[in-house]
């Protein structure tokens, strides 16, 4: 029983979407290494593994033991690697293939003098998104980066990983598709440059190109994440529709206020986080509130929406004629803006069976 | 040793901050019941019992129960009482003087129906900020709701629970008293309205007018609960000096951009939350980089500030005789933005003599 905010995850539009970018994935003929970091759970991991996925990314090292610990054995972790943690980093490269991201000598060569085993490795290409990473146009640096890592036997150079994060800002499939286009071409001056290492990879892929596009040119694998939950603010990229979005937070109603077609939720920034976007009726937008509840939610209600987020209050933005049928102690179901951000401060997600699934906790990232 | 992302407490400053209030609360003749929201952490209430105080406030009542648990026994939960949380209501009602805060007949007449032991009851008064409570210049609601209150046995009417929270959009001193001065005014109205009643108090207190006002007329008691900690966003406000702040968030370095000035740390809005603030010569600013280090920090270094925060990465902002000095592995110290939601992102706090401290965890908030 729902009596305090409470994350929501719906398995079969969960499983869905899974399906979809695994299919999606074969028919682009690239390898599908998903990235982990929006559900954080090994039980959805399991999802994917039953739908034939064996490789996965992971966006820190801590993430990355946890789901060793479930027995995923090939593990890109895709961020610049953090050289501070080489002792676990050795533990866990002697037990799967771990993949890790290189951007500059400096880690190369710190690297090179402590591992022990080898490990996958990924050189960060800035492709246009301004991040991290050697920009793509820039071989010579590349070229020198990757004449480092051949030279450390346990840096075993697996190719170049970029992401095209960039791809966030667009609004609907033509301005991702313009993204896309514009990284695409600059992979493809990467990959003419290094015709002779065949061995050499290409991976890329963030949500809104994969879940739109169906040529990735010359990357041979891709890893978008955020596509296994989706929520508002890739339906408004126009990477999903509303139908797909997995997720959803409900909140006991705790007051109401008539008078300003108002009503206080228990659930606020720690609930939601304060991620937001501007949604073209209502402006700035936390969340959308759907018929429904925790046993499986429907449709947004037309112009009811969370408006505002304090640390625990959110405040509902409704309808005369909504709030007058609300009472006290009611459950709202509410789409989040961002669902990797909202399910970070959850330990445990509540399927809309009833059933609870665990998460990897904000304990496990912190320092021992 | 920090290798992640480490929430930093320096227990000197925390306990100066607490020395400070507790010394401007007797100054102002008010009860110092301060809020534990953002501390939220067992050891560092106890820092407060030292310095006498006996009465505290909390956001939800599995944090009440959290303190509840290491002795405070007079706790108010300053948020619309969750009438789905009646049985641990209950529970804990029978163990502790419980506050509950009650703005509608509706919550009245449900605890009336409930309870089994008294409650402190206060009626949350709206005086200005707009997001709960009846509105102060209603008093013939005010009278009909306190008039349902005196109708239940077990709820006791302790009086009026006002919270200044416009009082956050400040900018210096003089703007945060015009706030204070409207706010207890409206509350001077409402106390005069019931002088028949002088065991009714007014309870009342934010962090910018609690940090810098001294005449907070009417009111009996005062509920501060940033200052603990304190933040940038209170040090632009102006409710303390930059030197007060007993927080900071440390972050391994691990990419530099020497060709943008630009650093990535290991440290993004899990780790920080995206609240941010408009910096007057930065611009959006998560955080400032301050010397020295997690065994103890100075002051803010001229130029260095966290600009950018995605899922994981931060990106520091910095002029090229910072950047140059820079290496993967070094930790950098930051200042966050807003201490209640970044220490929400953390279940342990390193002090900055070594030791490792636990707080309420996010677990502990959700159903079960």
């Amino acid at each position: 029983m729902v009596t305090v905010p409470t994350f929501l995850l719906d398995k079969t539009r969960c499983r869905a979407n899974i399906a979809n970018m695994v299919a999606r994935a074969k028919a682009a003929q690239v390898i599908l290494r998903p990235h982990f970091k929006t559900h954080q759970s090994i039980e959805v991991g399991r999802w994917f593994r039953e739908q034939g996925v064996k490789q996965i990314t992971v966006s820190s090292l801590r993430m990355a033991e946890y789901f060793a610990g479930d027995g995923w054995t090939d593990i890109t972790v895709a961020f610049p690697t953090n050289i501070l943690e080489i002792a676990r980093i050795k533990a866990l490269s002697a037990q799967i293939q771990l993949g890790l991201v290189v951007e500059s000598a400096a880690t190369a060569q710190f690297l090179g003098a402590h591992l022990t085993d080898p490990v996958n490795t990924w050189i960060k290409i800035d492709a246009g998104y301004g991040r991290t990473g050697v920009p793509v146009q820039d071989l010579a640096k590349i070229d020198a980066l990757l004449h480092e890592i051949d030279q450390v036997p346990n840096l075993v150079a697996r190719g170049f990983l970029a992401h095209a994060g960039h791809s966030y800002s667009s609004h609907g499939q033509e301005e991702i598709t313009a993204v896309h286009k514009a990284h695409t071409l600059a992979l493809y001056d990467l990959h003419q440059h290094y015709t002779s290492r065949p061995e050499l990879n290409i991976s890329t892929g963030d949500t809104p190109t994969c879940s739109t596009q169906t040529d990735f040119g010359p990357a041979t694998e891709i890893r978008p994440g955020n596509f296994t939950f989706y929520d508002l603010v890739q339906a408004q990229i126009g990477s999903c529709s509303i139908e797909q979005i997995a997720t959803a937070v409900a909140c006991p109603v705790v007051a109401i206020h008539q008078d300003r077609n108002q009503a206080i939720i228990y659930g606020g920034g720690v609930h939601f986080s304060k991620d937001s976007f501007i949604h073209p009726d209502y402006g700035r937008c936390y969340g959308l509130i759907v018929s429904g509840g925790p046993d499986g939610w429907r449709e947004p209600i037309a112009n009811v929406y969370l408006g505002k987020l304090s640390q625990e209050h959110g405040t509902v933005i409704a309808p005369p004629s909504f709030i007058q049928r609300l009472a006290v102690g009611d459950i709202l179901t509410i789409l989040p803006a961002h669902s990797c951000m909202t399910a970070n401060l959850y330990t445990s997600y509540q399927l809309t069976s009833g059933e609870r699934i665990g998460r990897f906790s904000l304990q496990q990232n912190e320092s021992t």
